[in-house]
């Protein structure tokens, strides 16, 4: 049965009047959240008190939502656990497989990756000393960057800019054959593109559930082992939460079972409530569905934008197999653009130093939507609507 | 004017019938804090969208809560801020602190620290390699074992099980006058005693809020790092929130301003409203009445219990300014007296391999409460009445 996009729409809260094109930084709320939230507050910590840990089952929910979460990915159930922010777990991911490949040094990255992601290595790297180094290259050299010097290949498949989709099974299989692991960042795919990592060989995949997954702002992150690992991966954040048994606490750390070993402190049971809850919109959604109305909906963008507003320069792949579920345009006032388009209702968001960004997200919305969004688009551009200093003064930028 | 603890008792919604004695492992629902949620998720996220992280306050919760623990925990104004958890954040001091002791490689703690700390350090002595080495001895022997070979004492303030509290600025002064650093955890101090860290000299100090804070299960951590080393203080992990512009997106990692450079990831809004909220109760707490009130209800427990049930031995030190806020008593049987006692609706909790543990917290346990916990303790004890099968059987302890 073709996924009921209608049905998926009618799950969510969105303000009257907002074309909300920034799924991708924020996912919007949906609408079980509420009332999930009240009862874990209400009903769970407020009367079961410390019992919530094992009566409303909170000392499971990170494996629980992971395999919810598996099924998105393509990741085999049982791999994924949920929690810390998405910086903590690329560093997980990263020090454990450095301590994999001993005899390698060298994490190979690329420009168009997330600072956080950049920062995390530079981070574990200093730490390690020893002449551990991030290597970082222009996106499209990656493949060619990939050698028997690389200890591990660290890229986010989706540029948070531009939208460009990495080839995950090609690059991952050319980092196996030079004896390299990598490390997939999720953020820009998971619930946007149909990623698969278990088919794509990623030894680590990592990601975070506030953008297309809807959890809500600073919702926690996952982490994938591929199930070959994951009864040898070493943590390096060995917390009690990833002991084999953390309630003996005994003096010394013994890894738990697989993907538990990876969970580190005390879940953050508020907001992994709430991503639960979030979750349920993916319950009738086949993945092939959503990536075929995200390719739709980001090709009439672009025709739309690319027809009526010649200033704008596409910044984004025109190959919809080579983007993720966001379309990027360009122009030297981006900002001031992206302030009026604010203004008007359709929330993108600017990127600097040029770089409008509109994600796209069939679970809520519709073409329709992209056209209204095309014509705000076009009436703003072809009046200069943005030319004042209203929109063109800076405010601090998120 | 002197602390209102019935103001504070009626902030709380506390199940009928029930004792509860475990503020210490999980702090009951401060009564505000579901309408602060319920704001924080329907009229913030719901309808500001991405504009909640500036609209809202989201991006300066951080630093903004930082501030009001700052002052329970004796700490300056503006060197405090809240992420992540407890072993995250003890990573990071760590980390930071060996860092700034380069010729050194002991990391002097005792068997009495709560063991995720220890994993934590273990975890990152194999990272370092290079003959990084968590030394442990007894807590007792910790001042003997402080010499120059140490680059940082890790200690926890209060001993999860016993109560037993560690002179902080004896140990820290003697750590300095060796040339080591100190690092303080504060999960069962904070606003459970009239904790210093500035007074005390700490380097660094952590702490949870899911305990005497009330933040809710999984709440966030907060991390302190003495004025002194706030500007040059390099941070391990080094994720985007903690640097200087987090959205200019540089490729390369520059630390913050003073602790705005311990965060690391995106903070979680939801867990941080509910936090916020609870530490409304704290605002007409004068922490030395609650340190008085604390050591009043404490003793009261002791003598109670000491004078009608003989077989249960005292497991926490006698000297009230030598333990936290909790009472400990030892009982080969105490698993089962603890099943027991919850059966009677006094809720405390029970740590391998024999100890009875009771959390008083001021802000919600009276005197007469305590006399009732003792009255039905002493009942159970007086009648045998934890010796069913039923109380014998061990559920997976939390």
């Amino acid at each position: 049965m073709p996924t009921d996009f209608a049905a998926t729409r009618a799950q969510f809260d969105l303000p009257e009047g907002i074309l909300y094109l920034d799924g991708n930084s924020l996912g919007p709320l949906p609408r079980n959240v509420a009332a999930r939230l009240a009862r874990t507050v209400t009903q769970e910590w407020g009367t079961m008190l410390i019992t919530g840990w094992n009566k409303a089952g909170w000392m499971d929910l990170p494996t629980r939502i992971g395999d919810r979460i598996a099924r998105i990915i393509g990741a085999e159930t049982g791999h994924v656990v949920l929690g810390d922010t998405l910086s903590i777990k690329v560093y997980q991911a990263l020090a454990s497989a450095l301590e994999m490949t001993p005899t390698r040094k060298v994490i190979l990255s690329d420009t168009g990756n997330f600072p956080s992601d950049l920062y995390m290595a530079e981070g574990l790297c200093r730490t390690l000393g020893d002449g551990y180094e991030l290597r970082t290259v222009a996106p499209e050299d990656v493949a060619d960057a990939i050698d028997d010097s690389v200890a591990v290949l660290m890229l986010t498949e989706v540029d948070y800019r531009t939208g460009r989709r990495h080839d995950m099974p090609a690059l991952t299989a050319k980092a196996h054959a030079h004896g390299a692991l990598a490390i997939w960042d999720l953020a820009h795919s998971a619930g946007a593109t149909d990623v698969k990592v278990a088919a794509g060989g990623a030894d680590f995949a990592v990601g975070c559930t506030y953008k297309y997954l809807n959890s809500g702002p600073g919702g926690p992150a996952f982490i994938y082992v591929a199930p070959r690992h994951a009864e040898t991966v070493r943590p390096a954040l060995s917390g009690w939460m990833g002991h084999e048994a953390p309630f003996a606490f005994d003096l010394s750390y013994r890894p738990g079972n697989g993907i538990e070993r990876m969970r580190v402190g005390t879940p953050p049971i508020l907001q992994l409530a709430a991503l639960d809850a979030a979750l349920d919109v993916w319950d009738g959604v086949e993945i092939a569905d959503l990536r075929a109305r995200s390719i739709e909906l980001c090709e009439a963008f672009i025709a739309g934008v690319e027809a009526r507003c010649p200033t704008l320069t596409l910044g984004s792949p025109r190959d919809p197999l080579q983007r993720g579920s966001q379309v990027s345009f360009r122009h030297p006032e981006g900002y001031a653009i992206m302030q009026a388009l604010i203004a008007r209702g359709v929330i993108g968001d600017f990127r600097a130093p040029d770089v409008l960004r509109f994600g796209f997200t069939p679970l809520y919305i519709a073409l329709d939507e992209v056209n209204a969004a095309v014509e705000i688009l076009a009436e703003i551009m072809a009046s200069d609507a943005w030319d004042t200093p209203a929109f063109k003064t800076r405010a601090k930028v998120t």
